[in-house]
C-alpha cells in the first residue's frame, strides 16, 4: 500500500499536479468529514483516514474543522509525520503542538511573495494618492472630491519603511524601485540578501521616524501580537500612512483607529483585520482608508503557484523525508527536527 | 514698463515660484472676469489687462471663461505672444487658433508623467486583480466576493500594450519592469528613446492580439476621437483590460460598454471620460470596472510640478523669446514658429 495523503481543503487549481505530484506514491484521500470530531473519528482502526502520513490543508478547512490547534493536532495518529500548509503564514496551525507531537509543518513561503508584494503595492498608491476615496466619490455621483490634492501625494521619492523584510518585505522593496521611493527597513536582524538599496535601522522608532509609508511584514506570533501599537504608531512622523498585508492582530487597532482619528496617520491601507471576516465597523467612518478582504495572493495564478508548492512538500517529504519548506521554528530548533 | 503676464487660473500650490519666477520681470496681474466677455473687454486701451504679453492657464478657468476656443483666441489682442498652458493634453485650448493669430501655446509634458502613469498602474493593477469590486464588497458587509479569484490574476508575467510610446507611456513601461511584465507598444513611428525592453508594433491590430492589458496614451486630437472603437476593442484577445488615463474620447464609449457586457473585455480602468465630469452610468453596473474621477496628476507634488514647468515656459519666454515646452505642431511647423 502506497502511503496515505489527505487533502483537508478543496484543490481549487492544481488538480493535473495533484496527478502528477502524488498520483503514482502516495494513496490520495479527499476529506468530506463535516466536523472536527468525524474528522478525528476517521483516522481509528478500519477508518477511512486510517495509517494517514501527509495531510495538505488550506484555510478554508477551518470552515469545517476549525483551525490545527493543540486539541485537533493532538487527536492525530502517530502515522501523520508532514502537514503540508497552504500559505505563508501558519498561525491557524499550531506549531509547538506540532513539534511535540513529532510532526512536520511547512508553509509555502516563495509562492505567495509577488502577489501580496504588489497587494501592498496597491494598498500604497491607494493611499498616497486617496484613490479609494476618490472612486467613492464618483460612484456616488459627486465626481472630484474638493481638496483631495492637498492630502495626496508623489509616491516616487517617498521613503517606505518596511518592517520585517523577508520574502514579501524584499518583493516590495524590489517593487517600488522603479519609482523609486527610499526603503528602510527593521528586523530582529539585517538581512543579508537584502540589496543595498534597503538601509537597515537596527532601531525601530529611528526607522519610523523617518518613515513616509509603513508596511507590516511580520509573521503573526505570540512575540508579535500588538507590535504595531500606540508606541510605535507615535514613532511615526505625523501625516504616515500604515499599511498591513500581514495579519490583523499585529497591529494595535485601538491604537490605530485613534491616530486616524486625531490625525496623526494620514490613511491606512489594510488587507487583514484581527477577527476576519469580520471588519470593525469604525474603519468604514474614515474617508482616507482603503480596505480589501484579505486579498493578498487572491487570484488564480498565485492560489495555483501555492497549491503547487504544498504539494511538492508532501511529494518531497514521501520521496525523500525531506520537504523544502519546513517552518521556521525547525530550522532554528535541530532537535525539534531530530525527534522526527 | 515690465511686460504684463495674466495668470488665468489659480496658482495652487507654486505662490512662491510665481514671484522668483516672474517678479522681477513682469507686472503679474490675476484675472478676476467673471465671463468670457468680461475678461476680453479688459484687454481694451485703459482696460486692466492691456498689453497683456502671457497668459498662464489651467483646465479650471474654463468655469468663468470656457475653454480657449478660436473665438477666445481671436479676441484677444495682438499683444499677447504665449500662452501657457498647465497641463500634458492642450485639447481645451484650439491649437491652429493659436498658429494663425501668432500666438505660441506650451503645455507641461515631463511634469505630468510620472504622477498619471502610476494611476495608469494603480488601475492595472486594480483591474487585473479586481481589487475596486473587493473594497466594495468588504464595504458592503459582504467581506470577499465569491469566485473573484477566478477572473483575477498576478500582474507579474502578463503583456502590457501601449498605445502612443510619449513620456507617459514611457515611464509606465518604466513602472512595470520592477514585475516584469512583457511590454509591447504601438505608436506611429518607432520610438527612438525607447529601451530594449519595450517592443515595437508597426500594426496596431497584431499588437493587441498578444496584450493582457491595453493601456491608452495618445493625446486627443481629431485624428484620435474614437481611435479605440469596435475594431482595435475586437483585435484585443478575449479578457483583456482596457485601462484610459489619457482622454475619455479616445474610446467609442458605446463600443466599450458592448465589449464589457459581452464579457470580450474582463475589465476596464477610466480615469477620463468624454464629457467630464459626467459619467455614463452604465459604467456604474459592472462590478469588474475601477472608475476614477480624473485623477491623473492630482496631488500636490506633480501639481506644483506643472505650475512651475508652466511658469517656467512664460519666464523663458520673456526673458530668451522661447520656452521649452512648445507644443508639437509648432515643432513640427517651422513655418508657424518662424512667423512668430
Amino acid at each position: 500500500m502506497p502511503p496515505k495523503v489527505l487533502i483537508c481543503s478543496t484543490i481549487v487549481w492544481a488538480h493535473e499536479e495533484v496527478k502528477s505530484l502524488l498520483g503514482n506514491i502516495a494513496d490520495i484521500v479527499h476529506v468530506d468529514s463535516p466536523n472536527r470530531a468525524a474528522f478525528l473519528s476517521e483516522f481509528k482502526k478500519g477508518g477511512k483516514y486510517e495509517g494517514t502520513v501527509g495531510i495538505y490543508r488550506e484555510n478554508d478547512s477551518a470552515k469545517t474543522l476549525g483551525v490545527f490547534d493543540k486539541e485537533l493536532i493532538n487527536g492525530l495518529p502517530s502515522s501523520v509525520r508532514w502537514i503540508a500548509h497552504n500559505g505563508a503564514g501558519y498561525d491557524p496551525v499550531d506549531v509547538h503542538a506540532c513539534i511535540a507531537k513529532g510532526i512536520y509543518l511547512s508553509n509555502t513561503p516563495g509562492a505567495v511573495d509577488d502577489a501580496t508584494a504588489t497587494t501592498a503595492l496597491y494598498l500604497l498608491i491607494s493611499t498616497l494618492r486617496q484613490y479609494s476615496s476618490a472612486e467613492r466619490s464618483l460612484r456616488a455621483l459627486k465626481w472630484k472630491p474638493a481638496g483631495l490634492n492637498t492630502i495626496s501625494h508623489d509616491v516616487t521619492g517617498r521613503t517606505l519603511a518596511i518592517l520585517g523584510l523577508g520574502g514579501i518585505g524584499l518583493r516590495l522593496a524590489e517593487l517600488v524601485q522603479s519609482f523609486p521611493m527610499r526603503v528602510i527597513y527593521h528586523s530582529r536582524k539585517r538581512n543579508l540578501q537584502a540589496p543595498s538599496y534597503c538601509q537597515y535601522f537596527p532601531n525601530v522608532e529611528e526607522m519610523l521616524a523617518q518613515a513616509d509609508v509603513l508596511s507590516i511584514h511580520v509573521p503573526l506570533r505570540q512575540e508579535t501580537v500588538g507590535l504595531v501599537g500606540e508606541k510605535l504608531i507615535r514613532a511615526l512622523k505625523p501625516s504616515a500612512i500604515i499599511i498591513n498585508t500581514a495579519r490583523g492582530k499585529v497591529i494595535d487597532e485601538e491604537a490605530l483607529i485613534r491616530a486616524l482619528e486625531d490625525g496623526h496617520l494620514a490613511a491606512a491601507g489594510l488587507d487583514v483585520y484581527p477577527n476576519e471576516p469580520e471588519v470593525n465597523p469604525r474603519f468604514l467612518e474614515f474617508p482616507q482608508v482603503t480596505l480589501l478582504p484579505h486579498m493578498g495572493t487572491e487570484n488564480q495564478d498565485s492560489q495555483k503557484k501555492m497549491e503547487v508548492r504544498a504539494l511538492t512538500n508532501l511529494r518531497d517529504f514521501l520521496t525523500t523525508g525531506q520537504g523544502k519548506d519546513l517552518v521556521l521554528e525547525y530550522k532554528q530548533n535541530p532537535a525539534a527536527v531530530s525527534k522526527n
